[in-house]
């Protein structure tokens, strides 16, 4: 990734870049549309002069994305419709491809690659290193992996294989094989004899890794080390040798959190042999911790996946259906569960008037629930030991809103339609469904975990799914028993 | 932060680690019943060995928890319940309590703290740096953090001041101060020799700062250069200037953002006259994108902050019952809109059965929309320029769902009531829904943005409010008019 091109301040300057990019893509428009009705009316008077000025807005939008760094033009690639977007890509240095790509969201790359000629993407994907260009595998067309491959030297294809080979949450994907190794035995005078032979280092590298002749891990020697030692100490004599490492089949999910726990810039990765095979870098935690808490959020709201503000109707719409349909299903049985009771509705017409609140309190307080157990899971809190503890506490949690707000709706409901009994039943009926609503709210998750499954995933539908025909029938079944 | 205990193989064994606690704890829980048992019982048979085993169990416990790193101390904290975690905090070697105390979450935090006499607080908190002290203070008596005050050199007083004075979303509450700084006319062989006067850098170094005689900031000097270049080098003209600056008063997001976009470890802070004034580090900006998607998820499901999992019934009920409250007036507005149509529901019992699903997809359907804006709204993608196009395609999303799932819901309705009419009042109903669903679930993210308010907290209880009464509204009301 090119580095040296930061913006002097930064987000503001971005959102400004954004703002001038958009209003010289509108002249632009303005102008072909204004050449265009020229064209059509046979108005030849001034073409000269507009195309002077067509080119001097082009020509200022060039100079603009010239000037910035490839994290930026992403950014302004994904904030602009399609075709504005596509005019744009088709002006960015061909050198910056890669690392754009690279960037962009899933949903925004398939636009930028679909519109790419085989060539353009051999070319924009060599100038990536192999963790990067197997990131980028999965959405490029597959002649062009085979054509890249090819041109690689022998040891890159093998870490490209070896890359691909990893699945998307394990730290495999994470990895990069930018590491610089040194031997134990040597003094820091020679280290910094080898490490003045580079350029510049890798980003990230705040320690080199100290390896043997087989390339076994030994250790680590932290930049800052080498640096506050005189140059006469050994390496071996200052390495690190008690320090996390990462092996490429373990969860990314773990990795991040010990990046977190113990603030790590970079953490190597080693193979089952013990051998030094990779690392991992804090930037790529970053990305990955943020992804996550997206992809969260998204599948919460049943998106399956993250949406290109600027997708067709249609391919929005495709991501969107799976939930609805599926939400359309448990809304069809909650309604048969009320089916079963429209004798008792049609003769006190106040239960279908009430019905809602019983049902859409327990379905609150379950998702809360939820929430916090989806939490716990995921810092591994639960265990054998204090889940029951958990569940007794949510039931209590349960009893007590029940008490307190199925005690408010039950005066709702006698201040409304003046039957004490009514109140009552509308009280109990709230109180059942609240523990209802905090036992499935706390078991569903720990089901799906057992069952190893997201937990994060789909725990909302069926819970509000078992909330809204367990409220329904609990409530409309007290009432048939004892109001009818 | 101490650094240098990290675990071998981090995550599994943090997990153990909670595992071994635990039955330690368990084993001692155990005796101290037995123990008791015998004193009620006055049976002296053997006090002894049973002391002696007790003792073994604390004894392994304490040597368990001299080997560990404070952050994982403070994740098995989090993960045991109150009784259990005060008797492990008591445990702790004192001079770990600052450092754990900053690990832990906010909701633990508490529990803790009221444990500690006030020189034990003063003491845990004299280890911290300022940044770090201004950090817990929030949560400490007021008398105590006057005693630590009081206990500071002037400088520092200065510092933890202004630390203090930043508000929690800002680059000022991110911030630190051990920043290293050198002048841009001296050579790498003098920055050399300064460096090795410290016994070790301060955590994520990966840059030295530049400044001038008055402090002004002028650029940075990154470790790995001076570990490139050769030594007669000149600071100034290896230095890179054209760098990210962050501001104390900028908003920390934004500086999240930057550190995500250009891949930073550090970054320098720099005050209204250009002076060097502290500096952000990637660890920070970790912690704080986590706390922030957590911080989304426990808003989404309406709990007010994070909680202790092992927090007391009360404490925890009132987290939740803010929500909870709001969710039952809207219900209860819901059921007045329903309320006025009682007359058109004794007639024709099947639209109480119907009613549900109308509201309740178009709900689902409006949370999906809410959820693309607040993303969009966040990486500022969001322009003047494209928020009517995105309105239009969400209506468009709106008008097609309403085609095929409110025809699903027409065809359904019709299958059971054997009713034309009612089937077409149904899929009128579901389509006029799911637009007005389409147009809230954007326009109340954008206008809670426009006021300057968080627009992922609350965005979900309004738009359900609208979609819930607004559904029993058109549905019952086309009833009304069309099949009474």
């Amino acid at each position: 990734m090119n580095e040296t091109k930061r913006e002097q301040h930064y987000t503001e300057n971005v959102q400004d870049h954004l703002k001038q990019v958009e209003s010289l893509l509108q002249k632009h428009a303005l102008l072909e549309t204004i050449v265009h009705r020229q064209e059509l009316a046979r108005d030849d008077r001034h073409p000269l002069l507009d195309t002077l000025v067509h080119k001097q807005h082009l020509a200022g939008l060039q100079r603009l994305l010239d000037g910035m760094h490839p994290a930026d033009i992403a950014y302004i690639l994904e904030a602009l419709p399609i075709e504005q977007r596509l005019l744009v890509w088709g002006m960015v240095r061909p050198e910056l491809d890669g690392d754009i790509l690279i960037e962009v969201s899933d949903a925004v790359r398939d636009s930028l690659i679909s519109s790419m000629s085989r060539d353009e993407l051999r070319e924009a994907t060599e100038q990536l290193d192999t963790d990067e260009i197997a990131d980028l595998a999965p959405d490029l067309p597959r002649h062009v992996i085979r054509d890249v491959f090819k041109s690689l030297p022998i040891g890159e294809r093998e870490q490209l294989r070896a890359a691909m080979s990893y699945s998307e949450d394990s730290v495999g994907a994470l990895m990069d094989f930018n590491m610089v190794h040194v031997r134990e035995d040597v003094t820091l005078e020679v280290v910094s004899r080898y490490l003045r032979r580079f350029d510049e280092l890798p980003d990230h590298t705040d320690q080199v890794f100290v390896v043997d002749r087989d390339d076994r891990f030994k250790g680590v020697l932290p930049i800052n080390l080498i640096v506050v030692n005189e140059p006469e100490v050994i390496v071996g004599s200052i390495m690190l040798t008690d320090i996390i490492q990462l092996h490429p089949d373990d969860k990314a999910d773990q990795a991040a959190q010990a990046f977190e726990r113990y603030d790590l810039v970079s953490a190597p990765v080693v193979d089952e042999d013990g051998k030094l095979f990779g690392r991992v870098t804090v930037n790529v935690v970053l990305d990955f911790i943020r992804e996550e808490s997206e992809t969260d959020l998204l599948n919460q709201a049943g998106l399956r996946e993250e949406e290109d503000i600027f997708a067709s109707v249609w391919k929005s719409a495709k991501n969107r259906w799976m939930w609805l349909a599926l939400n359309l299903c448990t809304a069809f049985f909650a309604s048969r569960v009320i089916g079963n009771f429209e004798g008792t509705i049609e003769k006190f017409v106040a239960l279908a008037t009430l019905m809602p609140i019983v049902a859409g309190i327990a379905g609150n307080s379950a998702n809360q629930t939820t929430t916090i157990i989806i939490r716990s899971l995921a810092l591994s809190q639960i265990t054998h030991e204090n889940a029951r503890r958990l569940l007794i506490k949510e039931l209590a949690i349960g009893l007590l809103n029940g008490l307190v707000w199925g005690g408010v709706a039950g005066l709702f409901a006698y201040f409304l339609y003046h039957s004490i009994p009514l109140g009552i039943v509308m009280t109990s009926a709230m109180l059942l469904n609240l523990m209802v609503g905090a036992t499935v709210g706390m078991a569903i998750p720990l089901v799906m975990q057992r069952l190893g499954r997201d937990p994060a995933i789909g725990s909302s539908v069926m819970i509000t799914a078992i909330t809204d025909s367990g409220g329904f029938f609990i409530f409309l079944g007290l009432a048939t028993i004892f109001l009818i």
